[in-house]
């Protein structure tokens, strides 16, 4: 990893990096809030700043660890989420005053404790879950915020940049050949279209495999379940990163036919990344991570995802790894957000000047 | 009300007074956070207090009132709880300078911004809801902390008092004679053992009043709607003030055979207030509410409730009333509020000296 530009002057600034506890960070296999939280962190780390995480007991940095929890509630149900995120977030606020900044990458909630310290805060919105957090934000308007993709911005926030995830290229290497498989990697789950890749799958005689944990399961039993055959179309559960790759070597595409806007969609560039090209649907970020016609194909519906597996043979798979190294790599991403940063500190000082 | 003992060096003194959101202050039924919050603040006012009341904003209150949200999130189900709370609590935070004092009636939630603010903080702990909240109070125990009963406390917390819960004497009457019936109030769980009052009921002949919302309904079909019969038990409904009073004056006693220690009981109160006689299960701080043999009767099961029914006639139902004006008054639980206060502005400043 390259050093930062400034990494001298840097070296001083101490940074407090609040991770989600839902998972460790990073997670051992679901958990994109998580990934990118760890991915920043250690990118950090390597460019020599001072940054301490705030995550699970057993996450793993080479930043200083400060937990509050063992393990993520998803991970253990001993562990009380509502008890756990209100330890966790104000343990960061409490320490505020050890930091030049506080990235936060914990939704709505932190937001409710920058006003009672003096230390600036960065939100990355990782997404949007529900319309009664607007209201928090809307609060909270004039904070420093980080979009993950031009699509998933909210009205009148104080957007510093967008700054696409970064993916470690190194957990993901270009695989020699294609396989013959369609894929899909995902939590099962309406919004991810599982059903909707199930059926390029049926019309088009390919073989599918399903990977992901199941989070709605009435979804899975009803959608999904009865398709499965174990030959053509087959679910293997979740996967970890390096039944990642085994799913990219045995694929001749990535299905990703999510029926709502894609607020960023890790997985495709982790496809990408793998020399696997996407087929995703043309809502929210997909067409700003996937170059339409160079590293996949955007669609609007199964018909066009059908049609669009005729013509994959035109894809390259180095250009689809190259074009994942410039654009969402861990380095391109630390670039950002030492961006962010920067300007932050300048407008702090302007405002106490 | 009679003035405080320093209104004139109180006056300046500026409270807030942070009630939960879970219904209206005060609440229109069901909602014994939310009658002590608003006792206490309309207590204070009276006494010439400055207060401002953290509340819904359908609250009635002679206070400053501060409210993020309408309606109550047990009234409203378009209220997200999450949200609101978050944003209900660092509301009365933010705006700490403003404040003498903080006066928390909310959990341990708020206990996680009060190390951000040089605000001092009380805490009136109505409960420990869950094994899993103690470590909050763990973490926190330094804080200032008012318990509702001796027997509702955790070790180690820097409790400076028990002040018992207050209720506005002139809301319940005394009950010029005595009714015939038996009365349950209280949630229908069993925690508050309406099924042991149903036991009572039907091992004497006696009949019996069941008033109270459904908190367990599989409780409430198994064991309550059983015995229903239109006629010797009866379940009427959660009541509001003057059914509570209707309720008293057919009451020959109150049965509130808890199974679990009591933390207060405000209702024990209310009974004693109306002159009806109370018969408590020897479980947590009833001993603390009911004088035995005095006030009512102090019991260890169903056969000796069925006992005490003989000795009913034994309770002055005048003496009912003055235990609870002596102790259970807004008077008197402001009295000691006022005690706590001023421990807490001594000992702040102390700190600063």
């Amino acid at each position: 990893m390259r050093e930062g530009l400034n990494t001298m002057t840097r070296i001083k600034k101490r940074i407090a990096v609040l991770s989600p506890v839902a998972w460790r960070t990073p997670p051992r296999r679901y958990g994109a809030w998580e990934t990118v939280a760890s991915n920043i962190t250690e990118g950090l780390v390597a460019r020599g700043w001072d940054v301490t995480l705030f995550a699970t007991g057993d996450s793993l940095t080479r930043a200083s660890l400060h937990a509050v929890v063992d393990r993520g509630y998803e991970e253990d149900s001993t562990v009380d989420p509502k008890v756990t995120e209100y330890l966790h977030i104000s343990e960061a606020f409490e320490r505020a005053a050890d930091f030049d900044l506080i990235h936060s990458h914990y939704d709505f909630m932190a937001l409710t404790y920058t006003r009672l310290i003096s230390t600036p805060v960065l939100t990355t919105i990782h997404g949007f879950s529900s319309p009664e957090i607007m209201r928090v934000y809307q609060k909270y308007r004039d904070g420093y915020f980080v979009s993950i993709s031009d699509s998933d911005r909210a009205p009148g926030l104080n957007y510093l940049e967008t700054v696409y995830n970064g993916i470690d290229l190194s957990l993901y290497p270009l695989q020699q050949s294609r396989g013959d498989d369609l894929i899909f990697l995902g939590r099962i789950h309406p919004d991810k279209g599982v059903h909707l890749a199930i059926e390029v799958a049926r019309q088009s005689g390919w073989p599918l495999l399903i990977a992901g944990i199941i989070q709605d399961q009435t979804y899975f039993e009803e959608q999904v379940e009865p398709h499965l055959d174990d030959r053509r179309i087959r679910y293997i559960g979740p996967v970890d990163v390096p039944g990642k790759n085994e799913l990219f070597s045995r694929a001749r595409a990535l299905l990703h036919l999510n029926t709502i806007p894609e607020r960023f969609g890790l997985v495709l560039a982790e496809a990408n990344a793998a020399g696997v090209p996407v087929i995703a649907m043309d809502l929210g970020s997909c067409r700003e991570v996937i170059e339409d016609e160079r590293t996949g194909f955007l669609v609007n519906n199964v018909k066009e995802a059908v049609q669009a597996l005729q013509k994959l043979p035109e894809i390259d798979r180095t250009a689809c790894r190259e074009h994942v190294q410039q654009r969402f790599s861990i380095d391109t991403m630390v670039d950002g957000y030492e961006r962010v940063y920067d300007k932050i500190f300048d407008q702090e000082t302007k405002k106490r000047s």
